[in-house]
């Protein structure tokens, strides 16, 4: 296949969709460690977790053995109002840096939720509409999630309660406008409608909030109100279960084309938009079909995989959620308060942590100012705006372009370019003014996150 | 054809992406009125404008005889990183309303500049670069077309001052930040930095500026240095030309599926997006091959084709410009400030004017709260959240669809969603809160803006 007839955008069509969600762990040998009940320290059972979580989606959560759940129709409806997302070839950037490379990307920032967050969005609140349920309740940051679930909500005509962390809730209003303008309830956290709320208010009256204290309240307010159910948008393994549609049609798009890729990037945050764009490559390599070189790239702000230790952990600040095995920085962990943008969880996917442990990919951290050079780099050339998330990856790619460059090697690079960053230009603003500034957590920094770890004997 | 064959995007490949332009003056029997010399009335000389504007647009401008205009190679191959843009069946708009109309958008917002902007921004940028240009200069108010042009210039190396009417540029800081990410200078307007700009600060010392007053300054500034010359986003001719590649995509995509529309709606504020839509239908009707409904929607508030005066005005503040035949309401009146979004240009294009005036196509006005209430409803059951530009259209689009539940007819209606709200979310707050109130012009209101219309006699 000439190299010319490669479109800049490969799209495929709707008959090319994927029907059904690749499950990962069906072809690992050492299956991700399970969750723990925090009480007993005994595996979650499908009736502990449905409490929590829909039916549906527990079975989805516990199972690791079926390599395929088919998409049900209403979600392919509904994928097919912003999907398939393009492949895109990046001629434009490959030509800027003077490379031999050929250099792909996902894009996944095509919907009003600006990132991949809709795909599961939308299949936890189908989950929910099925189960008769009245309504769903979440935790956001900065918003992407939450945006992405009350645009799912509305769509079913679901009830979306979202607990925005207080300092993003009044420091960024409008992805808060957003989920309002799809009808979602937001409430910025720590509030006073939860125990837990109260109990950290009265604890530290002037907190700005945090994830994981989001967390806790949208679990307790889920648990105590007849016909809800929490949703969460990153590291359980169902999430990476329907983000497995990014990798599916990577794939297929790929295939058209005859390529094959050599290494596959994407950034890492929970895990949920890397463990869905390698799934099905990664399947081919645990069944020994092929080869890829995967690389998962993470701030150096807040380092799970290269800097963190892979052990059960607390999900949430208020230690009310289940244990994950997970390579982990200890849920006390904050990153420094200059890290722009997402990709701050202190863990990871159990599923991207056991892949990690048993060397089957690459992990790196960058910096966050190279990762804004790279991001304006790639705005200049390819058009598109990056998300300081999707950045990560941007840089790592170019960073193998170059090395191609040096080796004079035409190697094929995928990677994953998340969201658009339009509701991060106050961080592109410190970039743009010279304001930016990096920050590697020292040794004693980790140490503190890592002695509130919980002591687990299995 | 069975309906449910038709996909809920229509993508074009790139082989079917059009390669001309289409200018729909040659099939126009009245031509629009030329542009004219406000120091002779007479009527602007090629020689004239290309001290303004780049020689080759100069001829755009000013050829209203050729049909077709080949589309330049390097800008195909920019067009293909975000176009073509989809054609998208409404279906789920379609069963929300219960209609048996077919509705169909084309959606211009899958790009960093947020709109259709882009499509002339490139063109533009693209011959001033091919006549050795060394930038060029231009307005912005609250900046989709500031950030359309940034993205054109970085593409091909250009510099790109742009004037920022001052309240925009310190209560709208995000585009600014992408306009900035993009390499262009961004100045607030009125500024120290023109003769023009001293003037008016010297007499309203508080003024936060004007769109009129960014333009002298930018013309001015333009004319002043070396190797720059001016570029503008709408209302011009040349504009409509470029953005005819958004009609000839819709056509070639309903082609495809041997759909013929009954109506077509685009919203209407200096016409450029609206004449770029219904261009290549209207070559149709002119040549007495097909008959289509066109519906153009503009804000009450700014109501220039509906209450305007078909007349010669200035196109803006400093007077500096040419004069343009045109439905305006004078180039001093201002929309009152509760006027949310854009399309608040006092003038329209002399196209559009001149198709509107020959009764070739219909205009309404509509109000902004109802706007919000469609973009509204429109965003919960579509997924995009809308421009409030575009939800003009997309108000009179569900009001026409309504009108199909009640007579049982199957109309299909297309309508041009222009851009996304992602920058307009203190409108959305506005709205969601409650807050957002309308406004009518009262003819005293209006008899300022036409008291200062020059008295031209030809």
């Amino acid at each position: 296949m000439s190299d010319k007839k490669i479109p800049y955008k490969i799209y495929l069509e709707e008959s090319e969709m994927p029907k059904q969600w690749y499950n990962v762990r069906a072809d690992m040998k050492n299956k991700p460690a399970p969750l723990l009940n925090p009480a007993t320290l005994k595996p979650m059972t499908a009736k502990e977790l449905s409490t929590v979580f829909c039916d549906e989606l527990v079975q989805q959560e516990l199972d690791d053995k079926t390599p395929y759940f088919d998409i049900p129709v209403e979600i392919q409806d509904f994928y097919k109002m912003y999907r398939p997302s393009p492949l895109v070839r990046a001629y434009c950037l490959e030509k800027a840096l003077d490379t031999p490379a050929k250099i792909y990307y996902k894009f996944e920032g095509n919907n009003t939720s600006g990132s991949h967050k809709l795909n599961s969005a939308i299949a936890q609140a189908y989950y929910a509409k099925k189960q008769g349920l009245k309504g769903v309740t979440t935790e956001t940051g900065a918003g992407q999630w939450g945006t992405a679930l009350s645009m799912a909500c509305s769509y079913f005509g679901l009830d979306c309660k979202v607990y925005m962390v207080k300092c993003s809730y009044e420091q960024k209003p409008f992805r808060r406008e957003v989920m309002r303008t799809y009808g979602a309830n937001v409430t910025p956290s720590p509030s006073e409608t939860t125990n837990v709320g109260r109990q950290i208010l009265a604890k530290h009256p002037g907190t700005t909030g945090s994830l994981g204290c989001a967390i806790s309240e949208a679990v307790e307010t889920a648990t105590s109100l007849e016909g809800y159910r929490y949703v969460l948008g990153s590291v359980l393994t169902q999430v990476l279960l329907h983000q497995s549609i990014i990798g599916l049609e990577t794939k297929a798009a790929l295939d058209k084309y005859n390529i094959t890729p050599d290494i596959i990037i994407g950034c890492a945050g929970g895990g949920s938009n890397l463990g869905g764009l390698i799934s099905p490559f990664m399947g081919e390599k645990l069944r020994g079909e092929k080869n890829y070189h995967f690389i998962a790239v993470e701030p150096a702000s807040c380092p799970s995989l290269t800097r963190g230790r892979y052990a059960y952990d607390f999900c949430d600040t208020g230690m009310i959620c289940p244990l994950a095995k997970m390579y982990t920085l200890g849920s006390g962990f904050i990153p420094s308060s200059n890290h722009a943008g997402g990709l701050r969880y202190h863990g990871m996917s159990s599923v991207v942590s056991q892949l990690y442990d048993d060397k089957l990919m690459e992990a790196v951290c960058v910096e966050q100012t190279s990762v804004f050079k790279a991001a304006t780099q790639f705005a200049r050339v390819e058009g598109i705006l990056p998300a300081p998330e999707s950045s990560h990856a941007i840089k790592v790619a170019i960073d193998e372009a170059l090395k191609c460059k040096e080796s004079g090697k035409d190697k094929t690079i995928v990677f994953g370019l998340t969201g658009t960053g339009y509701f991060d230009l106050v961080a592109y603003q410190k970039f743009n003014d010279g304001l930016m500034d990096d920050y590697i957590p020292t040794e004693d920094d980790l140490a503190v996150g890592f002695a509130g770890l919980p002591k687990v004997e299995l």
